[in-house]
């Protein structure tokens, strides 16, 4: 069977997938009986009055009468589509819909998509903000930067919920958990680490910023997007680069991945040569995270590199940094204990938890479905695989406890709250 | 056991509904399997890639690969919940979510509840509009007038989907069934009733528009506010309450009801006096509808006219006027033609049909729901039953066809569209 064979047959798996039994992947299910008049008199007219004046007392009863304490919009204006680009709202929607299905997949949230169509950031920032009652949290997608900076600080300032910018954040945390191991099993300590990340989009820069929460150094990172090094003698950089400016005569990929520790792609195909790989320091750590075609494919690092670990978006190689290990359990944490926003805190505590679980012994059922007889934890597994049931429990119980330790929690955790 | 005590156990029956066994009463349901890691490949990266791209290229495609055509958002700024006023978008949400339950019930429809905080209507127009490619159909309820008026009116030309105001419409087509049915059991012309409207609400006003396109004449038309009949050479007049007033030198409810062959109350409890119902024309209709309290209580209204046929909003009376006979059809009618707008041969098409199912014989699972032997077209029998299983066919069936033929389907209905 050709390459082309198989990709043409995945691409119609894909289309059926969406298509059958019924367009799309979610719908909407009732959780009371809706079968008699006496019923309907409780779901509508006139009982629906009763709690209608409970919450218009006392907003808080919002939570005991209606899904919005269990409920999480997916929003996105389809400006950075997966790798796809800006093909705008409508064409998100598929994204945003399978978004909402692994929220309740893994952690039984329920998620709806929302795909806004505007014209300035003030009128997408206005939109969410004038709905975001209706929800328990708000998880934004596939927003393009710089904007998404923008629109995320102003939302977290306008909403009375959680407003958390997966590919921004749910990205660092994956990466952080995953390099923080890796560092660790090459017998370094971040704070010493060069790093160079190649990418500054939304997911290169909250990935440093969190590394630099993490321990990092922010003189010892080197940033580089299309025109080459980030550095303090540029002109033109928007506020979100200038953060990351770094007073250097370095200019380019090879200038900075020389004696470097740490390798963050997140940028397109093959973009890291072997040659630059050679010049790292010893032990390096290598996370090629483009999708679906890394910076460097991992079979020719390690035939360049046998001191290496490398980790890539791929589930077909080993250390997959994949979002799904971190955004459903924080946004379930962050809601049982109604936490007004999802703070640093709750992120490193993501991180520790993530990186925990993948120094433990693996129950079979992970082997199982990842088709392995033992994983240790090594240079081969750094972080845990996406369907390890451990996750649910251990990230959301970790970062609930981090919001009530940090104040942001609306109410006391629940008793033996996730624990196993 | 006292009225009190039946109030308060209905009242925590209705508290407890909405609690148990999860808060609210829907939830997000999966329709495509999710439990592999190739289902995850397909429902989310990298398959998920493949509907974005076919969408991006025909937009129509977003119907074939997401929920978007199956669902209809219900919309409120809360600021005329049910009976209860203006309580805010919060304290509307169990309607919402209630609505929401109505729709997937009776008619299958995904259906998601948004509330909407804000200052302007621009800014309630803008923020809907900017959301509306997410669903299929847009159902508004429960905003006060007269700004429902106009923003239904700049929402219909904004959005690409059919935007309905059921608080409008839905009311003014179940009314409109019920009394054209009652008028003709009455053995008299819609075009020759004198007609008076207590009230001048979304409600008052839409079913007057309606009654006006099914015959009535606008001359004829009596609506009085709290500040009795709007007259011509009343000043401060809005345009809504403008388009009824009416050159008349009757200034009082008393005035305006001698020799009346038809009244419709949507005002509030007991503003019908016994006195005033006396006066009516022989064989008069009328529509009580204020709830809980109508107008004027049926076993007054009965004990001074015998030769009345009356109706309530109340499911323990005959002849409930309830959109619910109405609002679930209409939509699955509207959406399953993909029709851009719910025009005015569908509300007419849907009067017709619901006026038909009364004037059929009775389901047997319909009278044991109803509990009653028997039911036959008679001043007691003038509108179906809300569960009445023959109102999703016909009503949506009739709906898509008047779609079809007035030129708004976007796709041809299908093969036996509805067909028992």
């Amino acid at each position: 069977m050709s390459d082309d064979h198989q990709i043409d047959e995945f691409r119609q798996q894909a289309l059926d997938y969406h298509a059958y039994p019924t367009p799309g992947k979610i719908e909407i299910a009732l959780t009371t009986p809706a079968d008699s008049a006496k019923d309907l008199a409780l779901a509508y007219s006139p009982g629906v009055a009763e709690p209608v004046r409970e919450i218009a007392q006392n907003a808080e009863n919002v939570y005991k009468y209606t899904a919005k304490g269990n409920m999480v919009a997916v929003i996105s204006n389809g400006t950075a589509i997966l790798g796809l680009g800006n093909l705008g709202p409508l064409a998100s929607k598929p994204v945003m819909e399978g978004k909402a299905l692994l929220f309740k997949r893994f952690a039984g949230l329920d998620s709806i998509d929302i795909e806004v169509k505007h014209r300035t950031i003030d009128e997408f920032v206005d939109t969410v903000a004038n709905i975001s009652d209706t929800f328990g949290g708000i998880n934004l997608e596939d927003i393009k930067a710089p904007d998404c900076f923008e629109i995320e600080r102003r939302l977290i300032e306008r909403c009375d919920v959680p407003v958390f910018h997966d590919d921004q954040h749910g990205t660092a945390i994956v990466t952080a958990a995953g390099m923080l191991n890796a560092i660790e099993l090459q017998g370094k300590e971040l704070s010493e680490a060069t790093i160079v990340c190649l990418g500054a989009g939304a997911a290169a820069t909250a990935c440093m910023e969190l590394l630099i929460k993490c321990g990092a150094m922010r003189e010892k990172i080197y940033m580089l997007d299309r025109k080459g090094v980030i550095h303090t003698r540029r002109e033109g950089l928007n506020e979100y680069k200038q953060m990351f400016a770094n007073n250097t005569d370095k200019r380019t990929l090879e200038d900075v991945i020389e004696g470097a520790d740490l390798f963050l792609g997140v940028s397109g195909p093959d973009l890291l040569p072997a040659e630059a790989l050679k010049l790292m320091a010893e032990k390096p750590v290598v996370f090629a995270c483009s999708n679906p075609d890394p910076e460097i494919k991992p079979e020719l690092a390690h035939e360049v590199r046998d001191d290496l670990i490398m980790g890539t978006g791929r589930s077909d190689y080993p250390n997959q940094v994949n979002n799904v290990l971190c955004f459903p359990f924080i946004f379930r944490g962050a809601l049982d204990v109604r936490a007004s926003e999802i703070n640093d805190a709750m992120k490193l505590a993501a991180v520790e938890a993530i990186r925990q679980i993948a120094k433990e012994p693996v129950p079979q059922d992970v082997l199982d479905a990842a088709g392995v007889s033992a994983l240790s934890f090594s240079k081969d597994y750094i972080i845990p695989k996406p369907m390890d049931p451990r996750l649910l429990p251990r990230v959301a119980r970790a970062v609930a406890v981090a919001a009530v330790e940090s104040g942001v929690a609306r109410i006391e955790m629940p008793e033996n709250y996730m624990t196993e």
